[in-house]
């Protein structure tokens, strides 16, 4: 914003509020007043669960989720297969599969991908206590489930060289044509993809 | 959100951040996910200018703008012209009309608009205290900076009937065609608007 309109603090909320992604300046300053405005309902409310999270929210250590519970309440949930291990890029990518409801192993969240023009290389992910875990009694399989981007499949590459020595069994999501999707619409990468990995009936 | 996808204090983050004006479940998820991932540069920042706002943000008893200073620092800025009030429908309003920068008088916002169907009347706004203030010695002019929409402008009149008794003068924004507009482009009420209000050169 280029010129003050209100207090100082008002300010600095709207500054904040808009760096969160989906918010600008101008949507910022409507979420600013929405929250002065409804002071009980939301504004009081959502300072409190943002003070839980800066109190209670942290990284698990053995697998990079967040959670209030350490380790997260996935590694110490006994029902889940603890012969599988899915690698994620993102925690975001972790609750896309936790909503879709069929996977029931564990986790291993990367903390982003291979990015060598933004100083991210492998020390940078937390890729080293994945192939510790990978070496563990029970794991037989690691799903790398990585974007299907350039740098999500680079680092799907690095990860998969890095676990050759473990022996463990490593596989990737499969690629073709979404479910719902029409032909016309698709890229050519998506498309030759379908082709290539075409099954018999 | 169909799904629980995280533990209670993170479900409950996304849920409220949702409720955020341009924000839905999706946008609020990635909301969560980047206030946790910048905890020191976004969270707690965030967690402690909105305390400050709980702490501090009230509506100021004179005008009915937000500020952290009461009355508000308009109303106490002396540099301001005291004979005008300029009416707003709410605190947003009075805020483009400051980074517009072109006002230098006081301010009174209504709180909304006319609205019986909403079960909105006279005396759910903020309109009696503007007759009183309208009484007052120093006072020649309120400017009506109603939204241009029917309920805006019939709020308008109503607000115009009220003053009537004051004697004090009673003014509107000009409409017309706005500044950068194209005609091609315009409603036919604003292009009528435009004629009917036409000036000569």
């Amino acid at each position: 914003m280029s010129k003050k309109i209100a207090g100082p603090e008002i300010e600095r909320l709207v500054q904040l509020l808009s760096r969160l992604p989906g918010l600008g300046p101008r949507s910022g300053r409507k979420a600013v007043l929405a929250l002065l405005k409804r002071r009980n309902e939301l504004l009081i409310p959502l300072t409190q669960a943002l003070q839980q999270a800066v109190d209670k929210i942290a990284q698990c250590p053995q697998c990079g989720n967040l959670d209030t519970v350490s380790p997260c309440s996935i590694c110490q949930d006994p029902r889940r297969d603890q012969t599988m291990i899915v690698v994620v890029e993102d925690v975001g990518d972790l609750w896309a599969l936790e909503r879709a409801g069929f996977v029931s192993a564990l986790y291993h969240v990367l903390g982003g991908h291979l990015s060598p023009l933004d100083g991210i290389g492998p020390d940078q992910l937390n890729i080293s206590p994945l192939i510790a875990r990978a070496g563990g009694d029970h794991v037989k399989e690691i799903l790398l489930a990585l974007n299907a981007t350039v740098e999500g499949q680079s680092t799907a590459h690095y990860v998969s060289d890095q676990l050759a020595s473990t022996g463990v069994a490593v596989s990737r999501l499969a690629q073709g044509v979404p479910v719902g999707g029409e032909l016309d619409y698709l890229d050519d990468g998506t498309l030759a993809a379908a082709f290539k990995a075409r099954r018999r009936l």
